[in-house]
Parts: structure tokens; sequence; C-alpha cells
């Protein structure tokens, strides 16, 4: 009996000049999918080719992470753009990794939104069509939060014919709606080993998940995010290796 | 006896964010090439699509016209950089200006390096290398000083396969060298009208310049530089579009 | 009897590095206090000291007008902040301009909040906390919105022992409930001559303003904000500048 | 009779937004001076309150450590900038760490440039001009490289009545002309501790120190930079701290 395909990705390339963050070096041979920063929350353009290099180096498939221009806040904050603003903004910074990729003869494989855009892209369908209106420019899938209610994000992104790639989170505690618990709850990030290898366990052999007041809920997801910042995460991150297979 | 071609290009899209620049909207009637700023040193993205734009309503052909990473400078300021950061920083710019072209259906046609970049470039083979570097991947031609002795240079870019346009000045002056005199110069700018219009005929009818000294020089160029920052400076560019026809 | 005394304030020094805005020089002759931009939405060093000169210059009394983090977006974006975090970054803005004050042996003498910032104090008590918070440290009076309902604004500025300052504009439409008509509104900018004019005569001389909907509110304002950016508005700030007196 | 008293001094708060540097929490109980980055190369208002807080927890002083404006490039290149440009934006970084200190009821002890910077005005004395024309504003001492001629910049330090305080290095490698060895140089940085701690007993107990090239020159500090950065770094300043006393 064939495992379900389901894949590993990573936010990666996430450090800014001087300044290191993650460890790529180590996480990268153990992921299927690197989302990488485009310098409007991380990276900058020397950081995004070693990192790319990287990808190339361990057969990674590279995505663009773009952001809201916001490196002070990391991305994690919502900046209020008009919506061909945010469009424009979203295709100037994938631009710019796929001309990179490119340069290295590799190519663009995905984009993966971060932090309050990826967010905020599920809230409010008016941001997820400037969204995919970015992304029907690179003929690219659009990863997202794999979420209960598909639908009307499936309905625009037919309209601009881009694909959906659907992620569940390894070490995220999900809520009953099938969101994610936001970062400042209690609770809101699994740090226990087996409390993540479990997650993505029951994602990857049944398609479900615990939330955190203790219900199961159907996740669909077509890839699972995982984290690589501390040495603990890189033993889970072997584990959830050898759990789905090379 | 059919006159020789040359093209007039000029600088576009140098506002940014709240701050606007240059007479785009009367100057890209009159114009056959765009150097579209890439954000490094002036723009953002929506002034970029909105350049784009303007210059397909007018069959502008567009340029990158990328920069050392300088907004508060205007890219005027030699930004030390290693020969790989720049080549990275550049293909990140041209990048995503190519890509909001392809975006509105059009394409990118050449690269034009701004400011200190473009200066430094003249003066500096090894920054000419990382330049060409960058314009090799895109299969477009790069646009630098007309030049005395182009040897050098047509050496470099002939290893890339990257082909050189070579551009001369409407208004400013040259010294016997053939660079043009530096902006703090006395007369380094030429702002009267007949000036300016005798530089570029004689610089389309006899491929010469008269220097800052007096001197006679030839000036190989297959394309001028004008610029459009004043009332007068659009009266200057109808007249030199007339000279030089459509 | 005597007319109360009420004073003009313009915002000033919004230029940023090679991009130009505002008419400083003409209208600095003409005003009372300058609220001079802290490079947080527009200008740099530079700036910040020649509009310090050209104030001193004419004898107007130098407030600091400090911004939300948001260059791109001029000031005029709600930038989600900690409340610790706001009053860290509104020290760090006012303590650079005071101390370019004192280098001219100038002095600091109220602090304005600028945008979206200026919007928001009115309509969260937490963030107008973490202004006056920054502006206790400074020992000289807030400006804000003269507004019908001033207590819990006083409340929090007297237990941080901050003089308030109240503001009216001569421009801007207001509505029912004593706030400014959103910039974005049908009718929300005055832009004809003599609207302008009543609108501060009526200030001035009977503390009352008609609404846009034709209401009649009492506004009590210690200072009129006045526009400079075009050659309408400064004979506009001509007449009102002899309305007022000197 | 009694040793000349030297102090301490390290580099603190150069992180930025989400991305640390530095093991500020445990370097500053070694310390006597923090030079406190000031949001030109590093740090963030945020991030200055915090390292503020840390020194006037261990009673440590505080300088300012203003840079160039390159946050990408971490104040290590140099930036072109106009004398009077120069000065500004250093007035405008010092003054903005004097105020969140005083803030804190603490106050401004010295101010020491950073990076670039510091190493151009030991190179170009009017680069040094501006830098001690912008400290006169503060009334406190000027930090720079102790020096074999320190003639020069006695002079000018006089005249603007700024009081210089001379540095040493505890990790660097001197050149024969009292120059640091740079940073790019084979050798440049010692990291063995014996070498390390025996180059600052050298510098306290007899005010002189072993060059690169075995020469033995004069060197009259007031003050020793350490540097915090690794593990093995903190075990160097305790044995440096018990060396020089408190």
């Amino acid at each position: 009996m064939s495992k379900p395909t389901i894949t590993l990705n990573c936010d990666m390339g996430e450090s800014y000049g001087h300044w290191k963050m993650g460890n790529d070096t180590e996480v990268m041979p153990l992921i299927d999918m690197a989302n990488i920063a485009c310098g409007f929350h991380a990276s900058d353009p020397k950081t995004m080719a070693n990192t790319i290099k990287l990808a190339i180096q361990y057969d990674v498939k590279i995505g663009a992470h773009p952001s809201y221009p916001d490196i002070l806040g990391f991305g994690r904050r919502t900046i209020p753009m008009d919506s061909d603003e945010l469009t424009y903004s979203l295709i100037y910074q994938v631009g710019a990794l796929k001309a990179m990729c490119e340069s290295f003869n590799s190519e663009l494989s995905y984009i993966k939104p971060h932090g309050a855009l990826y967010n905020d892209m599920v809230k409010d369908l008016s941001i997820f069509e400037s969204v995919v209106d970015a992304a029907s420019c690179f003929g690219v899938p659009l990863m997202m939060l794999a979420h209960p209610n598909t639908e009307p994000f499936l309905d625009i992104a037919d309209r601009y014919e881009v694909p959906l790639l659907f992620e569940a989170f390894a070490d995220r505690a999900y809520q009953d709606d099938g969101t994610l618990a936001p970062r400042n709850h209690q609770g809101a990030v699994h740090t226990e080993a087996d409390v993540v290898i479990n997650q993505v366990e029951q994602l990857v052999q049944h398609g479900r998940v615990e939330t955190i007041d203790g219900q199961i809920i159907s996740i669909d997801a077509d890839t699972v995010c995982v984290h690589g910042d501390n040495p603990q995460a890189l033993a889970i991150l072997q584990e959830l290796r050898d759990l789905i297979g090379d």
C-alpha cells in the first residue's frame, strides 16, 4: 500500500545583512520545498542568492516567500495597502526572486505569502484576490492554509487560473474553525517533539488534526510547514523526514 | 541620403511614495526609450507599474534603470559592494522590473545603470564586469557612456555575450577624454536650449562633440540621453524630437 | 474685550533626500508654529536642520512632528505597534529633533503627531497614552485635534503632567461629531479660498464651525492648522495672517 | 604608585527588529561603558530602550554609538556625505539616544562613532571635524582610536572644546603605525584567549602593544574595547575584568 504523498516546506533565507536567522544549512537537506524570503520582510540579494544555491544543491523546490513591506516588523504586521499596490508589490518581489533563480539555471516553483499577509489573505477575499492576481503572472501555484472551507478561494483562483497548494502546520495549534491559534495565545506553538510528530502523523495518515480545544477536524493538506530554528527542531525534522519518506 | 538613426532616452519613474519627481506624462510621448527606476534609488512598485503603463501607451521601449541601494542619496553616491553582491543586487532589481513589464504583456528591452554606478562602471572594469554579469542573465543590451576607448568594455561584454548600446548626453558637458564633466563642475550641465540642441545636432549628424575646453572629439552614439525636469526642457525635447525624426 | 489669541501652524520640512515637498520658504514667514517632520514619515537630518534654520530666521516656534515609521506611506498608514514600542519610537524622533534645535541654540516648543498617528490617538485612548507618555519626557505641550469631548484626554494628560494644545483645521471639513471627514471622502478638503477663510473666521471669532452636513458645532481651538502646498494656498495663508493678526 | 585606571567598553544593542546580535545580557555586568547603537547601522527604538535599561541595571556608563546611515552594510561601508550632512546625521542619532537615556533618568556620557566612520575619522581630519562638531553639541567626550600622533586631533577637539577619550583594542592586531590591521587581513582579529589577555595586560601595565610585525609601540589608552560575541569571549572578558579590577 502506497503512503500518501505530502511534502515538507520551510521558511528559508531569513537572514538580513549582517544579522543571521535560521539553520538553513542543516535544514535544507531535510525538506522538499524552500520558501525563500524576497527582501521585504527579511533577506537581501546576496542572502537570496546563497539560499537559492543551497536549495539547488539539495534538489529542493524553490518558492517565493513575499511579504508586506516591513523589515522592522519582520512582515508580521498588517500594512494597509490598496489592492493594486499590493499586487504590484508582490510581482516586484516574486519577479526579483524568479530572475535570481533563472540566473542559476533554476526555476521558481510556487509562491507562499509570509506572515501577516499569509493570515490576512485567508480572512479577506479581496486581499486574497490581490495575491492571486500577482501569482497569475508567474504561472506557478499559490500556497495557502489548508482550510475547511476552500470553495471561495478556489473560485477566485480558478478565475485567474492559479493552482492552489494547501498547507498544514507541524508545530502550530489549530482552532476549531481550522485556522491557526494566534502566536500570542498560550499553547499556540507546539514545542514538544512528540506533539509535533503526532500532529504530522495524524495529518499525513488520516488527514485530520486535533484542535487546541480537543476537537478532531479534517485538514486536507498537500504540504506541511516545518520550522528549523533550534537544535531540537532539527531532530524533529529528521523524524518527520523519516515519517513522510523521501 | 538617409540620416543615421539615433534614439532619445530619458530617466523616468523617479517619484517615490508620496514624493513626485519629473514630468513623465509630458516627456513620454517625445522619447524612444524609458529608463525606469527599479526601487533602489527611486520608485516603488506602484510607481514602476504606472510608468510601465505610460511607456506602453506611447510605444516607448522599456529599460531597467538599476542603481546602488541608496534611496536617500538618489543613487548618486558610490556604495562599496563586493562583486557578487553588486551582481545579485542588479539581478534583483532588473528581475523585478522585468516581471512587472511581463505582467502588462510588455517586455524589458535593455538595461542602463543609474547615477554613481553608471559612472563607476566606466572607471573600473571590475565593476563593469559585475554589471555585465547581471545583464547577461536577461539577454538584453547594456547601455553605457559612448567612449573614445571602448575596446576593453567590448571585450568583457563579448565574453558574456551582452550587446552594448552607446549613449551620448544632450545637456552634459564633455571633457577632452570623452567622459562627462562632473555635476559639481562649473558648466557641467548645459541649460541654454541652443547649446543643447547644437550638441545633439553635432552628435547626430557628425558623430562629434565640442568639449568644455573647446576641443572637438568623436563620439559614436546609438542613443542620446535627454532630461525633462522643467518646462523649458520640454520645448528642447520637442526640438530634439523634430531634429532626429520619429 | 480682547479677541482670544489663536496661532497658525503648518506641517514643514517634509522633503526627503532629493525629493522636494511643500513651499517652506514662502510659508514660514506667514506662520507662528512649524510642525517639523522627524525622519519617520518624511525628512532627513539635513532637511531637518535647514527647516529649523528657516524657522529661527522668522522667529517661528518649532514643534516636533513625529510619525509611525512609514516613509513609503508618508505616515498615513496605521502601523501596528506595542504601547512601549510606540512610546520609544516617539522619544527617539522627538529627541533627535530637540537635539538639532539645541545645536542651533533654539528649542523644542511642542509636539504634534503626524498623519495616521494623529488620527489614531483621538480614536484610541491607549495610543493617546503612549503618545502622552513620550511627550512627558520633554516638558512641552502636546497638540491634538480640538474635540467636543476632551475630558478623557485631559485626564490622561494631567496624570502625565503634559499640557494639551487644541487644534482646528482651516481647510478640512468637519463631521457632526467634531472629527475630520476622512481624506478620501468627497469634500473632505476645502479648496476654495473663501470657504477656508470663512471657516477660520468662524473658528477665531465665534469658536464654532459648520460641519459637512450643515450643523454648527463648537470648536475651542488654540491654534489653526494651515497648508501651503500650492500658490493659491499662499494667498489664502496671507489672508488668514491678516485676519488673525501678528 | 597607583596603576593608571583603564575601563572596558563594548559595542552593545546591535540587534535589529527580529534579528538578535550579541550577548548583551551576559556582557553588560562585566563592562564599564556600553557603546549603544543608535538605529543607523543597527538597533531600533525598542532595542535602544532595552539596552539602556540593562546598562542602568549594572551601573554601566552609556555612550552613543552613531554610524553612517547603512543598516544593510552594518555601518562598515564608507557612505559619502557632505560635512554638514554628516554632522546633522550624528546630532540626530546622538540626540535620539540622549533623549531615551533621559526618559529613564539616566544620561549620555560619551560618543563613540561606529565602523567605517570610526576608521574614516582617523584617516581624514575633515571627517573628524564633522564628528567633533556634532559632539560639541552634547558636552560629552568623544572616543577615538589611541594614536601615536594625536596632536592634530587634539587641536581640532580643543577648538570645539570636546574632550577626547583614547581607546585601545583587546582583540585586534595593531600595525606599526599604531592603526588597526584591517578586518580582512590575516590575523587581524585575535581569537586565542591568552593573546587577547596578554595584549590588554601590556596595554594596562606598560602602555604598549606588540604589532602584527613584532614591533613594540606605545599606546596611551583611557579605555579598552572588548567584544562579547561568543561564549569564549565571555570567559576572556571575565579575566580582563579581574585583571583591570572594578
